[in-house]
């Protein structure tokens, strides 16, 4: 294998989560949900040369959700509108695995593959928030354990519709009249315990083989389900120590599985704050701290709950025990909110600021100390990449112009595309086609 | 209201249902997966003033399945990827009510009103293949009626969700920090007999308010829910007479829901022969009739019998008595397959012929014949215009050439566009907004 190559996300989520980026003066107001302010930025991590632009999702709201959440475009229709506008950069959306049918999700990722000539990526998430279930008919969220089940057996059953047809199963011919060898087309024919999908789907196989899978869930249950199925994980970690941690308990259970653990790439979701200086971006880091509304502070906290409310406890003692309080919602980032408030013996108010800051502690400064960080994980093994929150244009400019060029230049990261696929980008292999031994998939270009 | 206009749509079916087309030498053998093939074709229709584009689609196939629908792109992702190279033209995409969830629907389709600014329409379809049922956890397909109640509670909850923010809900105010105004954001709270959705969406109007409803069936069941529900009907007439009748009754049904009868637009579905002469046209039409396997076209007679097995009986006998074949497939039209081979005395290999023209007869001709076609069935009011299949390039040019020309010199279709809408170029009304009875909504530009 190459050398070990860091990767590159730009998560686009329009006017953002927290409470600052939308109201910055060069930040549209309605960017959440114009399909040009994606476009924009996808074109500017392309010439960025990033590995792919990242969508996030969740199917469910309430007055009370963060701005972007609150009004948005729908990572698959927003995806393959961005493709045409784009020629390189992978396009990796977020689909939850408790409220579709994998029929459905197959044709669609499998459709935005051909879009995309082999830049689609599929996030898989199972849903943290317990109101979702309403939307779909039903009175209960799924159990965590079974949401994790449930994931497994739905990607199983989408990977194995994806390969419907061989790859030679066309032959087209106009003389003879021969459309299809029908003997390349396969039904599938799953019957497990959640799910009975029958086939075949009425496509083929991208020239990436089939769309990469992503994978966020930082729980036991979630580290599992990623050992098992995913290709890149987006989970992030505090700090550097437990960075380490995930990265080496990830690839050691994708080992313990038979799995190649260079095959499973680890890519934080991060902020960074970033200025001309480290001073600097301590002054606008207190700044923000300093005029943040605690009470939507007490909000974004409690998501990781369920939207517990926690505007019922004093701000300034001890972070509340939440003994009784179920943890089915976002289990692995509130379990961490919990461990990190009795180690560090932090009050709620503590606790619901750290959370503003996704990246975890490091990753504010100059240009130079941002690379230096992002160097630091990677040769550490933290990370093998990152995903970077898009901010305002100014923020993601001082990535893109001055964070990138340093990575560059110490041989980290690409100058130029090698490839024209998500997995070539990623250096992931083409999955082999379980009805053809010898297939003719074309290698990830 | 002003005049009546006629409308125009573009059917894309990449290479085709039929045995010849894909076959043309300027049909690329992968068009239905080429989303380039799509947006040329979407191009060409825009510049010739077309109100929209159609992708059709179903949720099942086997080895016997015709060329295009074997291997296609979805129609969401599909015509998300059209809308960023298109600027006027409507955006139409079939999608089942038996097998996806509202929330999803919703969600989707609100997202591609967005992407192409207003220019977003949704073919509701209950399925007709019973083979749909295996790739969906289901032993047995819907009953035809539950189809088609279900159908009819699903759209009501779709529109319902469209709604779930007033139109001027989001302030927006940088200065104060003012983003939402939760007051405006309601919740849904349907519990129905097929589905319960709480909402809100997340995603407010497009600026033709909601996109627009078509539909397609020509069952009982199928006219009586377009009365409630459909702005466009697809649903193609065999001859002049039942299109008259069709148009009538639709009409009439859904005046007598208290609707207004011009709110509803007739459009069937229609691949016209067209060549330079009457006579040329005719010689092609006999040349094809003659190449065509009839081993084919008992596959196509059956599709709308749920693949009933027509190689049973003799060719050149009257058409089966086919009592005992319970009709839950497309049954409007396997009703209508039926009722003209009796009327006409067929026998079953003509009357496998005869699927082979989806618009029916008198559409075969020099473009002087057609538009004198199209006239007849516009003034007649069997129609309010036509949704053209798009076949191969020559063809193609040959409508939009030769005679739209025509119909625009008589002065039935439009020069240039007036709207930048779907709803503007049908002549539909924005929905007035359920929550706020003085709607800000724009009204269709």
């Amino acid at each position: 294998m190459s050398e070990r190559q860091l990767h590159l996300g730009a998560i686009l989520t329009g006017v953002g989560n927290d409470q600052y980026n939308w109201r910055h003066p060069d930040v549209p107001g309605d960017a959440s949900v114009d399909i040009d302010w994606y476009i924009t930025n996808a074109k500017l991590a392309e010439d960025a040369k990033f590995d792919l632009v990242f969508i996030v999702d969740s199917p469910f709201i309430t007055p009370d959700t963060s701005p972007h959440f609150l009004n948005r475009l729908e990572p698959l229709t927003l995806l393959s509108a961005v493709a045409g506008h784009t020629s390189r950069i992978g396009l990796v959306g977020t689909l939850t695995t408790s409220y579709w049918e994998p029929y459905n999700v197959a044709r669609q990722f499998g459709s935005l593959d051909h879009i995309s000539r082999g830049r689609a990526g599929w996030n898989v998430v199972t849903t943290g928030l317990e109101g979702a279930a309403r939307n779909y008919g039903r009175e209960e969220h799924f159990d965590h354990a079974v949401r994790y089940e449930r994931a497994q057996e739905f990607v199983e059953v989408v990977q194995g519709l994806w390969d419907s047809y061989e790859d030679d199963a066309f032959p087209r011919d106009k003389q003879s009249g021969l459309f299809l060898h029908k003997d390349k087309q396969h039904r599938l024919d799953h019957k497990g315990r959640h799910f009975a999908v029958a086939g075949p789907l009425a496509l083929t196989r991208s020239r990436q083989g089939q769309p990469v899978i992503f994978q966020a869930g930082d729980s036991d249950e979630g580290r599992n389900l990623g050992a098992h199925i995913a290709e890149a994980t987006f989970a992030a970690s505090p700090d550097f120590a437990s960075g380490q941690q995930y990265y080496a308990d990830l690839k050691a259970r994708a080992a313990a599985l038979g799995r190649d653990a260079d095959a499973i790439k680890v890519l934080p979701g991060l902020f960074p704050l970033i200025a001309e200086t480290d001073e600097e971006a301590h002054r606008i880091e207190r700044e923000r701290a300093e005029n943040l509304d605690i009470d939507k502070l007490l909000v974004q906290l409690g998501r990781a709950f369920n939207y517990h409310d926690f505007s019922q406890y004093d701000l300034d003692a001890p972070f509340p025990d939440l003994t009784g309080v179920t943890l089915n919602s976002y289990k692995g980032a509130a379990e961490r909110i919990i461990r990190t408030a009795r180690e560090e013996k932090l009050t709620l108010r503590q606790a619901a600021q750290r959370g503003q800051n996704p990246g975890g502690k490091g990753f504010v400064g100059s240009p130079e100390t941002i690379a230096n960080e992002i160097e630091r994980w990677f040769t550490g093994r933290a990370a093998d990449g990152f995903n970077i929150v898009v901010g305002a244009p100014d923020e993601f400019a001082l990535f893109r112009e001055r964070v990138v060029p340093i990575l560059q230049s110490r041989g980290l990261f690409r100058t130029e595309y090698a490839h024209g696929t998500l997995r070539g980008h990623l250096g992931l292999p083409v999955p082999e086609h379980r009805h053809a031994a010898a297939s003719l998939a074309v290698a990830a270009e």
